[in-house]
């Protein structure tokens, strides 16, 4: 079991990374100043999955667990879901020292995390990740929420765990498409950060994707060490921390573009990643060589790298300036400059914005 | 104009406390890094009253003002007025750096608060109090809430405003009924922490109950003196901030067990300082003489200090475990040990307090 500290001053929190580690989740759990009621929010298939496990631990460890199965898929990430499940911590008695427990992927993570933030004004959180994608991106940070009808993630909060388990054993049962959507976000941590990590990804990409373990621990590991490093510097994304939107802001407008029904959250990142060097490469920011190596490491991780042909350029920056980055109605696009490192752009013109992303259709 | 500053570190922020002082709002908030749009929460009552002189000191400032009006009264406080005020946010443009500007009672600043700390994982929150009980109690220390159909206040958050303006001229047009509330409060600070406040509120109840500005104005100084000491050193009541809940436990219990009909908050409270100081002289802790004082104090504020005939005891126990502040199942009470100092006490057992409230029925 590795352990990696995200380092927030009193809101600090330690991040389990291991294989075959679910079972320590009560007496890690224990060392916590927490009341002995808690609440397991998760949902069906992967509480038949991983649930007993979880639960047997939670429960030798002397806690009283209260489930809450919430729908499977993005549309219950609403107020709705948290209505029911404040409701469910209501009638079982929970306190403000009672820990929510989110065992799930992104969707199950995010409302959890609302609903601990809220609940009483804030009770104690805890991360179960058991998708790639939330063991190297969504559980760590901080950042929980729920949809709006207008758009993701638009009611929410910063909300630190307690502490994060992620056990890549959870990986076996993925089914491949998300394990290739949980590497979109791999892949952006070493473009963004480590040229060096990006390139063992080039060279491990197929360990990666036929679901080798001990490649797939290393790449959680390297994720979790750098997204922690960069939390650490800035948690509420006043600054450093949106180097970490690198690829979501043509990703999130893809998303929405096409309804969130053609792409995973991974897949749209991959666009939008491949979409960011091409406009930083037609800036002269990026080298094409480098531009180059993206885009094929995109590809080899089996993501699409192209933007959907029946959108328009026009469209797409409409749907920029509804993003949650965009402040004082400027256009803001994080760029990499080579492997390894990006600069956030606040200056980009609109008109040339849609110059350059007309021949990308 | 005071100012009174409430230090948390980078949450940090300032109280305006002035007489006529509304016209100040646009020029004070310009001060600070925020965008030029923003969402001003209010009622009809209130915006008729001083609606006009904030908008115009907001607009002479620059900023673009966005209307969000809810209705009347703490059954708007809900989950579903929030996601309204989301929708109005999202669809006049506003982003992380637009302020959510409260402007009103209690009600309409809690959820005004709960919307800035959701919004788009929180926005610069400004809160313009237009009560007595807002400008003393609820505009300063950052909880925000909404209503769960189960209790008060069970949804909610921790989030500092950047600034708080206190026109005491907002006093001149509240009803008696509303200067008497916000008096509980008032007392309260003196009980719990300073006796020469106490002595000086026994001096001044009548100006304050005929609604002499240079009286009120000092109460709110004073008031917001003690809570930002208080909340200073306790930001998310993990210790000492639970002092502030001296009152509060019996008088929560007396509100729900009333449907919320009854009572204002402060009646409320009123009756719940009392309870506790009965309860803190038969333990022994209060002399009878203090005692005497502080439920004279409440009387002459003209706020009841008797629990309601129609309630029993059983009753009363069951309501205080629902209670925030229980913790671990066990009852929290805040007990006077003399005037201007208070004990947290966390052992009291159930027999011994219900032997206790029976007779005071």
């Amino acid at each position: 079991m590795e352990i990696i500290q995200v380092a927030l001053g009193d809101r600090s929190y330690p991040i389990y990374i291991g294989t075959g580690i679910s079972g320590c989740l009560g007496r890690l759990l224990r060392e916590h100043p927490v009341g002995a009621r808690l609440l397991l929010i998760t949902n069906t298939a992967v509480r038949g999955l991983y649930g007993r496990a979880i639960e047997e631990s939670l429960a030798e460890a002397g806690f009283s667990v209260t489930i809450g199965e919430i729908g499977d898929g993005e549309e219950h990430k609403t107020l709705n879901t948290a209505e029911r499940l404040y409701d469910l911590a209501f009638t079982a008695g929970l306190d403000r020292t009672s820990p929510v427990v989110a065992l799930g992927g992104g969707v199950i993570g995010d409302v959890a995390g609302f609903v601990a933030a809220t609940y009483m004004r804030g009770v104690p959180f805890v991360q179960v990740p058991t998708t790639l994608l939330a063991q190297v991106d969504s559980s760590v940070g901080g950042k929980v929420a729920v949809n709006h009808p207008r758009g993701k993630n638009i009611i929410g909060a910063f909300y630190q765990p307690r502490l994060v388990l992620a056990d890549t054993v959870a990986l076996k049962t993925l089914p491949p498409r998300e394990i290739r959507s949980g590497l979109a976000e791999v892949i952006k941590y070493g473009v963004i950060w480590d040229a060096s990590f990006f390139s063992w990804l080039e060279e491990n990409m197929d360990r990666l994707l036929a679901g080798c373990q001990d490649a797939l621990s290393t790449a959680v590991r390297e994720s979790c060490r750098i997204k922690a490093e960069v939390v650490g510097e800035d948690e509420t994304e006043a600054g450093l921390r949106a180097v970490l939107n690198y690829g979501h802001t043509a990703g999130h407008a893809v998303e929405a573009l096409t309804g969130y029904r053609c792409y995973t959250h991974g897949e749209a990142v991959g666009i939008g990643m491949a979409v960011a060097a091409r406009l930083a490469e037609t800036l002269g920011i990026m080298p094409r060589g480098d531009r180059k190596r993206v885009e094929a490491l995109i590809r080899r991780a089996g993501l699409p790298s192209d933007l959907p042909a029946g959108l328009k350029a026009k469209e797409l920056l409409e749907c920029f300036y509804h993003d949650k980055k965009v402040t004082g109605g400027r256009l803001t696009f994080v760029l990499p400059e080579q492997i390894g490192r990006v600069v956030i752009k606040k200056d980009l013109e609109e008109a040339a914005c849609l110059r350059m992303l007309d021949p990308m259709f």
